[in-house]
């Protein structure tokens, strides 16, 4: 996998090594061809002993003289074809910014227009990645980011012409905004925190920033700001590296679930970076039904359920990596008897800073859900 | 209206203010009320001459002695009873924060749950903001933030215990993340820039943060990161009172527009803060139906404009605000004609900087929409 500062030449090199692959098909007069992981739902597994989801062993060829293959086949090796070329130049851009490129002009003499909905170009890039064995990220392509972070922590950032070190303790109320790339040109240093708190709303965040939660409780407190994106829950793994513990709070919802999950065994869709973005070590935190025991108050701040909290309670009670955890199946099954469901945000209900107060003792206690 | 160092102190006047008048009213045996400005769509008018959406004269009386008033009556000051609260807490939260404090007490003694749903306490936020003539953020109550900010500039930021200046030059590929509210405690300082570029899209901004294009440049590059936040809207008018000109560059499409005239003569359910938010001065960089012309290169990276941008091209045709402006109206026929739309992305087709050039090239000859 290309890393740090080298990484752009590592990844070039691969992508050369694909290119000559096939030249020397061509010159020993064989189909030029390539093979990546299987990326279809068969080949998706729950690795149980490491607790997330990724990509079984099943490979697939992509083959030149294959009339069904042809098309993508051409597609693939100019999109390789430009994300060499983004390495060269030393510049980024989003998968949207390659389909215009691609759109643009195949390479240098070919003005064949092959691609016409960014719906093609996508799975390519993603044989790309598993092909190679690179995340998109490595290619020079940004994906979407969202996320913000504080903490004791500094970031030193390459990227572009300047070297910038930002100390993430700095950042009064706005955050230190978490980039697509956390592998590439950046360095995380200093990282002196206990734990990682990712909180799943960005009001969250703030009214607990606001309080000094992560300065008094010596934390990294990030919020995904919804779902986390590859880039947060790649630098939550990175965390993770380090030793930290993570915890996660979220509504005790369908969405807030779903996030968890997430960042805990990743998903379906990146199951081929499954290794690089899961945190199987990640604990959630809360909001859950048996708080509504611990916590009277909040027997009167609960919301219905819809019913998308339901069907989803129901479809997790199914998934192997959740009902081999007693505690979740528990918990779902009280959803679907109470048809309940309660928000992050209740905990202000008693005073602003109760928040906090809650997620202190939840981590005192080490009370939470696996 | 409270700003500043003082703004709490101000704000918190202010609904002590109206918490006497009401009290006084008791006491000399009369209804208690208080007034605040009708934000009906018929008192939402264009004010032709500032360039902004804004209200009409009209007020609105809420009566606590009349049967269909008497529970906003009741509910309203409690939103005021809370806020104050807030103030004095010096703590912020969101309007969903405000909402369960509301519903796990109204106040010291009153255990009444009078809210079930967030959507009675919005509108009435918006009648405390109106009738107190400040905005909710003075309120202590956050809105969403979203944008992202890069150029060189400096932040004082007062919020919590810490004063801290970010030099927002120095914010490497992340940015500065605009928070909820640009007025209170904090300051912008040092705003050495030409101009401000603002950019629909985050990817067109990382793209440009890249090549340091408001380095080169000396602007200020903002994405509002999709439709701007309250935040955003505000600190691009602040910007602007600071004598810089404002210029956008979004898509041609529904949304880039809508995203544009939104900054430009605000929007009508933030009429009632209209003065505060709208940069009537900002002009439309693109992307345009009469770049097609220009960049010959385009042609073939146009998409089919869908159902919504044709709606939306026709109903922007009936906006006095839009079609006063006949280069609007051309622009909107074109569309209609034509029925394309071009991304702002495509301009990174011919190469990754070129989307840089185009923009240099369009502000050296002034060549915007009104």
């Amino acid at each position: 996998m290309a890393k740090g500062k080298k990484a752009t030449e590592e990844t070039s090199k691969l992508i050369v090594g694909f290119g000559e692959n096939i030249v020397h098909e061509i010159k020993i007069q064989k189909p030029p061809k390539f093979s990546t992981v299987a990326r279809s739902r068969s080949n998706i597994v729950f690795d149980s002993k490491k607790g997330y989801l990724t990509l079984g062993k099943a490979t697939e060829e992509r083959n030149f003289i294959n009339a069904a293959q042809t098309k993508r086949f051409m597609q693939t090796v100019a999109i390789a074809s430009k994300c060499y070329k983004f390495l060269n130049e030393n510049l980024h851009t989003s998968i949207r910014g390659l389909f215009y490129q691609l759109k643009y002009s195949l390479g240098e003499d070919i003005d064949e227009n092959i691609f016409s909905e960014q719906a093609e170009s996508n799975p390519l890039i993603e044989d790309l990645e598993a092909s190679l064995g690179v995340r998109r990220e490595d290619l020079n392509l940004n994906a979407t980011r969202r996320g913000v972070l504080a903490g004791n922590m500094k970031v030193i950032d390459s990227y572009g012409d300047d070297r910038i070190t930002t100390d993430t303790s700095k950042m009064g109320r706005s955050g230190w905004a978490i980039p697509s790339d956390v592998d590439n040109e950046i360095e995380f240093v200093d990282v002196k925190a206990k734990y990682v708190l990712v909180v799943e709303k960005d009001a969250i965040w703030q009214r607990l920033n606001e309080d000094g939660f992560w300065k008094k409780e010596n934390c990294i407190l990030i919020s995904p700001q919804g779902q986390a994106t590859r880039g947060t829950r790649r630098l939550i793994r990175k965390l993770a590296d380090k030793g930290l513990p993570v915890y996660v709070f979220n509504d005790g919802d369908a969405w807030g679930w779903y996030i968890y999950w997430t960042i805990k065994t990743g998903s379906i869709n990146l199951a081929y970076i499954g290794s690089d973005i899961a945190t199987p070590e990640a604990k959630f935190i809360g909001v859950t039904m048996s708080d509504l025991e611990k916590y009277t108050f909040l027997k009167k701040m609960t919301l219905k359920a819809t019913e998308v909290d339901i069907k989803r309670a129901q479809e997790m009670l199914e998934y192997q990596w959740i009902n081999r955890h007693k505690e979740w199946v528990e918990e779902l099954k009280k959803v679907l008897k109470l048809k309940m469901k309660l928000e992050q945000d209740t905990l202000q209900g008693p005073r602003l800073t109760f928040i906090g107060d809650y997620i202190r003792e939840k981590i005192k206690n080490q009370d939470f859900l696996p």
